[in-house]
Parts: C-alpha cells; structure tokens; sequence
C-alpha cells in the first residue's frame, strides 16, 4: 500500500507557540513521508525546546525559519490555509478536507510544491495569512468543539493527503476452511452433544441443521477450522472413555 | 455535513502514561462528538494531572477506569486494537485504516458498542491485549517512522470514523455477541479442553491467548453466541461427571 508521495508538501506552522505542538507537527510529518516544515515567526523558546527534545526528527533539524507568511510560501504553487472558521465572515467559505479537495491537492503535488498553512494555537491564521492562500480548508468537527489541536491537525490533514489515491480494494489474504472440513467439525460437536445428552433422542435432524449453521456462519479460516477440529476430537475422545473402576 | 454518529464508540487507552496524551485524546474525542473514553490501568499520576489540567473536558471527567481489558470491553460487540506492527509476527494481518474498514466500524455502531483500542506510548498493545480483539488495524505511515504519537493516531481514526458516512454501506442487520458472552464461551471451551487434557501444564497462558482468539474472530452472532455457549455448558457438565461403578 504505497502512500502517495508528499515530497513537495511544504508544511507551514504559523506563530507557533508551544514546543509541544511543534514537535508533534513534526513527527505527524515523519509519519506520513512529509519533510519540508517552516516555522513563520515562531516562539524562539519554543522553536529551540522543540528542536532540543530527545528524538527531535530530523523533519525539526532541517525546518526552515522565514519572517513572513510571503517569503516561507514564496516557492509554492498552490497555498491553503487551515481554519476551524465559523465564528468568522470569510469571503470565501472554505473547502471540507475530504477525498476531494485531497486530490486536488495532490495533483498539484505531483508537479508543483504546495503550502499548508497552521496558525498559531490561540488565534490560528489571520485575515492577514488569509489573503496569501488560495483558498481555505477546514477539517469537519462535531460543532460542540471545532478548535483542534495543531499537531493533531496536522496529523489529520496528513493523513487524508497520503491516503491511497487509488480508493482501495479491500484486500484480506486469509484462506477460507473448506467445506468439508466445517462439516467434520459439525459432525465432532454433534457426537460430543449426543454423548453429553444435550441432544434428545428424536431432535435429531432438526437439531443437525442448527448446529450446522452454527459453524457455518463462523466463516472459520483454514487456520482455525483446523484448530477447532483438534479440539473437538479431543473433546469426543475423552466424553467416549469408559468409566473407571 | 452531518459526521457520523460515534455515540456508540468506545475509545479505550490501555497503560497510558502521559497525561498530555490522555488530554489530547480527550480532546481529538470532543472535536470528533465521540465521548465513551475508557482506561485500562493508567498511570495514576497521569490519569490525575490529565483530568486537573486547565480545559480538561466532559470527556476525561466522565472517563472510566478498568483494572482489566476483558472488563472495559465487556459491553462492546466488536472489539478493534490498532497496533503499527511490521516488526512483529501476527497471525492475523491488521486491516488498514481507510474507508473500507471505517465503514464496516461505521454499520457496527449503529446497533453495538465498539471498543477502539489504543497501547501504552512505548509498547502498544500487547499479545495479551490483542487477544481480546476481532481485528488489529493499524494506520498506513510512511515507513520510516510507523510509530505514532498516542493523541495523534486517535485524532486520525476519529477523524476517519467521522468522515462522512455515505459511500459506502455494508449493512447486515445482526444483533452481535457481546464480548462477555464470548468471553464466557472460551472460558467454557477451556475447562472442556483441560479435562479432556487437550490443554498440557504449563501450556496453559499461551494456549488461553490462542482459544480466546479463536471464538472471538468466529464474530458469533448474539442468537449463536447463546446456543454455542449452551452446548459448551453441557459438554463441561458432562466432562465432569464423576465415573460410574
């Protein structure tokens, strides 16, 4: 299952204030093969305790610091800003991150570098960062809390653009038991519950079927089929032993 | 765009130690309207300074504790670990994490609990903790880094639960076993397995894992879970009879 390629991502945290959040930005980066973070005007502290921390990625050693919002997305084609909006009047409602706007977004990627940009944790981007994107972008949140946490934001956001392009057959490699295996496992549990009187005598057939559809719908893979047999076997050979003494 | 209803879902973080990853996965809960959050033996301290922190929300007042896995899925009808694995050796494959598996989660939560488990930061989930699972699912990552940030990850499979519903609808209208029941079911199988010396000393714990494993990914239905369950009571009665003459 190959992500898709994110090398001309270009992460953009805007303000950041919290070391904490910067950091988790980067390693959400790592995790989806993301690697260019700029840092607009971020808390020096913060910027410098995140890059310090134990396991700092090398996402954070090689993040790029810029003054302006124009100069760290200078060299990018398509620039989108992040927003949990709502309580503001925007111009230009954003788009819903979804399988949608994520493919336009790679498709720009695949020859182009895109920005996307994160405000600050208090006040996220401002009119002023607005008017540097191209349009707006806010991941759909249950209306009681819209405000996200800027690393999970990010993780998120990331997630939804490495997703596979190709939306995914869903592939499983188990081999199914065969028929006639289910149906020795039938006929084992069937002696043991004959041996152990849960059948009564006349039930019979009716009870067969049940017990059969039982063990049926446990769609059972090869795997287990052959584990539970054993079981059952065993089960039968001893509930057969003639009583001691 | 209405999200999905995630009323029904139960997040469960299992060992967490950190409370800033307890709040974040509070949080990520709150913005995704999930608000079942369960811990299976935290950290104390953690469990605390999360639920003292400024902010902390609804979600991390009303968390429950659990001593044990077994009990705080108790009530949930299917029950999903997530896990990076890769470096080990599972028996089952994890289903990845994308629209298909979403929406099979999705079709469950309109009539059942789901447990969604979540590891301690340094280990995930362990072999013990997997054995309580139906299925393992873990998020596609870039792989170099496949280990993700605790909060982060739960953000991302919220965010992918809550996404919006249509597309996609496997509906089977089936009223699933609760994991009590089949729990109930193994401990049944197990006593059987043990008088008829299927299970040898010493074997004993692993042997529990891989039974336990077995009725759980047979997905039993309510309506089979209780006859299952009813045979298996009769074939222990009949096991322990003491010999005749």
């Amino acid at each position: 299952m190959p992500l898709s390629d994110l090398d001309n991502l270009v992460i953009v945290l805007v303000r950041p204030r919290n070391p904490l959040n910067i950091g988790a930005a980067a390693r959400a980066m790592s995790n989806f093969g993301c690697h260019r973070l700029r840092l607009v005007n971020p808390y020096k502290l913060a910027f410098r305790e995140a890059r310090s921390a134990v396991g700092a990625s090398g996402v954070l050693r090689d993040a790029e610091e810029f003054k302006t919002v124009a100069e760290a997305v200078g060299d990018c084609a398509l620039v989108v800003g992040t927003t949990a909006v709502r309580d503001r009047k925007l111009d230009h409602p954003p788009k819903k991150l979804d399988g949608h706007s994520a493919a336009i977004l790679r498709t720009t990627l695949e020859h182009s570098r895109v920005a996307l940009l994160f405000g600050s944790e208090k006040i996220g981007l401002t009119n002023d960062d607005f008017s540097y994107c191209h349009w707006l972008m806010s991941i759909p949140t249950h209306s009681q809390n819209i405000s996200m946490n800027l690393g999970q934001a990010v993780a998120v956001c990331l997630y939804e653009l490495a997703r596979d392009a190709h939306s995914e057959p869903p592939t499983e490699k188990v081999e199914p038991a065969t028929a006639a295996k289910t149906e020795q496992i039938t006929e084992g549990l069937l002696e043991a519950l004959r041996i152990s009187g849960y059948v009564k005598p006349g039930t019979d057939k009716l009870f067969e079927k049940k017990a059969r559809q039982l063990i049926v719908r446990m769609k059972l893979e090869a795997y287990d089929a052959k584990l539970l047999l054993g079981m059952v076997r065993q089960i039968v050979w001893k509930l057969r032993q003639p009583p001691k003494g």
